[in-house]
């Protein structure tokens, strides 16, 4: 009967959204009992988003992001994979555009003895999806129980799925929630969904893949290092050996760009060719993992010996060994052209003769959602066929009239509006750039 | 079957939230979309958080705040008293501890020709409401219809009513929301909220009283012009005279807190008694609704109009005619201990002797609620006979074990937790307070 705020008594979600609102740091009991209410559904949506403003406004500290982090990650299941004895190593990429090294990476630091325990995401906005891709490979089930998946990594030293519900579940409400009230662009909120997740893989170290440039949600390089020493230090702060490296997204990432081409690119690579700066971030996250999951010595022995697993076959090998496990149908490793085909495709010409200066990378992702190989709201299904083949990339000399690019397409309106956001997103200058960008441009940790 | 948002679309609430968030000024047409499409039940509570906290934190420009109030009084119906031909003028508090101010000035102001058409709220928090105050006469009705609200000002020049569902239907679901989400306190939001109710009144004219001290909202006299200063502006662009005096709060105002007790109090200033600080106060903004109602040449004539229809009894007898015709027993008004009584009373001592020399003001308003005369939520009901009555104020010279107050309570726990906060909120000094607070600190328009 008492006035409830007037009497002494437990948690209220008001009193902790008008501390952060008021800029105050929150204690780890405060941020503890509002993530574990709102998962519980004992806090309305409308109460959180409140507070998913306030942080994105009012930042946390760093103690605030290990908090929210460690909450989430208690939210749900942590994987116990202490009865596999190698070391368990992650990569995560913060998300591009033509962004497929997952797929190279799991079996290639498998086959090094590093045992890979991957949970990915879905496309969302113009970058790409692990699991979408992985779905192009007609078959290939993302959707493991726990059981499956540790018989997985158990047989082959990698398994690639999407989040449980055991996994996080805190993480998968908050996110659903931040996607349609504005909140996703913060590094703290962003750092705590990733880790959490991550951390609950069971693993013993991370690498983590920041992307910066056109095609990235980081668009500049700080804000992207801010990111990244975020992560590393909570990824610290929680046991775990990471690493991050700023890469660059200011163009997409190889060639090929669309679920089932991304593939065919994939296998490329995986047969000791593909594009050199593909390949090249690869072998360099690669060498990162092994270093990290005690395969090698340095990272350069890392990459080293990645490379000859490439050219000895075994990376392929074990990425056909996983598809078969999760019930892919391995031929279409062997026969790319087996995968899913779209039935048109349209050459997109050079415009004018010059030098391309740059692209807007996310103008590319966004063509490639257009032609459905992308989603724009999570309910949206996706067309593994469809996709964009670049002929050419930022630096190339290109004459008037040469293919910039060939669209893979299914629906003719889709292809034409596609085509002509590619023709806006590159740059064309008279002369070359006077410097090019590092494919690497930093390492943050370690 | 396109994506959404990569197609031309009308209006999405996920836009204007990114854009506040990112301190980008909205349009009117974004405003007034959000508004109505929230009103109607198109938008969630949950994206509508998320931008009222954005609003908080990166505040909004004076057209913002204009098309805010213009959407929200919009929302609803705007009464047409134009078939009155005397000029119609409001008075509004932003809320205080016995602040009864509106039940001596709707009569009074009303006796002297000016038409006041008030729509009032109840109490929350630590502070009191005028339809509480109103409700502790027994049979007080104030959920009149429109049109019964019309037939008692054609009669009696005032009449004082809730909000009801057609008058600003946005600014009720806002202000429930921002209750529970942290987002009262904004400067833009509180402007919005009562000028959108004030202007959907039909007046000619305002009086602003905002309040400033330990017992008011804006604590600081700077946050409280600041509002003053929004108000005004909001009013102006809108076509209406309006001023705001910023009045003291840092103590309650007279000497009873509490409902029937406050209307007690109502009836000794229109008696022409009553507690200096209340009859001033009162004559005060009498004064200026008397100048902007066209019934006095300058707020001095006003003031002395007003003295003189309190001494010759008229305002008193308005007071009781419009009792009567919202079906109140106005047999209460001539014989005030027929209003409602609590059981018990207790004195509170004073603790030492010395001088007062500050009251948290705030404190005392809470003390009232714990009584049961105020709410704490929405949902709550008042008890209308408990309260207190101060018997010493700010400056006065006390001796240790004279009555500091009286509570009058029904229940015998809340009474001792109460005279605790009580006896807390009283800072006894051994010398006089160098400096008295004014009761009026400044005059904001005209």
């Amino acid at each position: 009967m008492s006035p409830p705020s007037l009497v002494a008594q437990s948690f209220r979600a008001i009193d902790v959204i008008r501390k952060k609102r008021d800029g105050v740091e929150l204690t780890q009991q405060e941020i503890e009992a509002l993530v574990s209410a709102y998962t519980r559904g004992d806090i309305p949506d409308y109460q959180i988003s409140a507070w998913l403003m306030a942080v994105v406004l009012r930042g946390v500290s760093r103690p605030e992001t290990a908090a929210l982090t460690d909450a989430m990650l208690r939210s749900g299941e942590i994987l116990d994979l202490s009865s596999l004895s190698a070391k368990k190593v992650d990569k995560h990429s913060t998300g591009g555009v033509g962004d497929k090294t997952s797929l190279v990476l799991a079996p290639l630091a498998a086959a090094a003895g590093v045992v890979v325990p991957m949970i990915s995401g879905r496309g969302l906005g113009h970058t790409g999806g692990t699991l979408d891709k992985l779905e192009a490979i007609p078959g290939f089930n993302v959707n493991l129980a726990v059981s499956d998946f540790r018989r997985v990594l158990e047989t082959c030293g990698c398994a690639m799925i999407g989040q449980t519900s055991e996994i996080a579940p805190a993480d998968r409400k908050l996110y659903a929630l931040r996607d349609v009230t504005g909140t996703v662009e913060s590094p703290y909120l962003i750092c705590a969904s990733i880790m959490s997740k991550k951390l609950a893989e069971g693993i013993d170290a991370l690498v983590l893949d920041v992307k910066t440039g056109s095609g990235a949600f980081m668009k500049s390089e700080k804000d992207a290092a801010f990111l990244a020493e975020l992560m590393v230090e909570t990824g610290e702060r929680m046991g775990k050996q990471v690493v991050a490296l700023i890469t660059d997204m200011d163009q997409p990432l190889g060639n090929m760009i669309g679920n089932a081409l991304e593939v065919v690119e994939v296998i490329e690579v995986l047969r000791g060719g593909g594009p050199e700066d593909l390949r090249e971030l690869c072998l360099h996250l690669a060498g990162w993992m092994l270093h990290l999951g005690g395969a090698a010595k340095t990272v350069a022995e890392g990459k080293q010996i990645s490379a000859q697993l490439i050219s000895s076959g075994k990376a392929l090998e074990r990425f056909a060994q996983m598809v078969e496990l999760q019930g892919g149908e391995v031929h279409t490793i062997d026969d790319p052209h087996k995968l899913p085909k779209a039935r048109y495709t349209m050459t997109v010409p050079v415009e004018r003769a010059g030098y391309i200066a740059t692209m807007q990378c996310e103008q590319i992702g966004t063509a490639c959602v257009i032609l459905g190989g992308g989603r724009e709201r999570k309910e949206d299904s996706v067309d593994p066929a469809v996709g964009i083949v670049l002929h050419k990339k930022v630096d190339d000399r290109v004459d008037r009239g040469e293919p910039l690019a060939t669209i893979h397409y299914n629906d003719e309106a889709r292809a034409a509006r596609a085509k002509q956001l590619i023709m806006q997103s590159c740059e064309i200058a008279e002369k070359p750039n006077s410097h090019k960008r590092p494919l690497i441009h930093r390492v943050i940790g370690k």
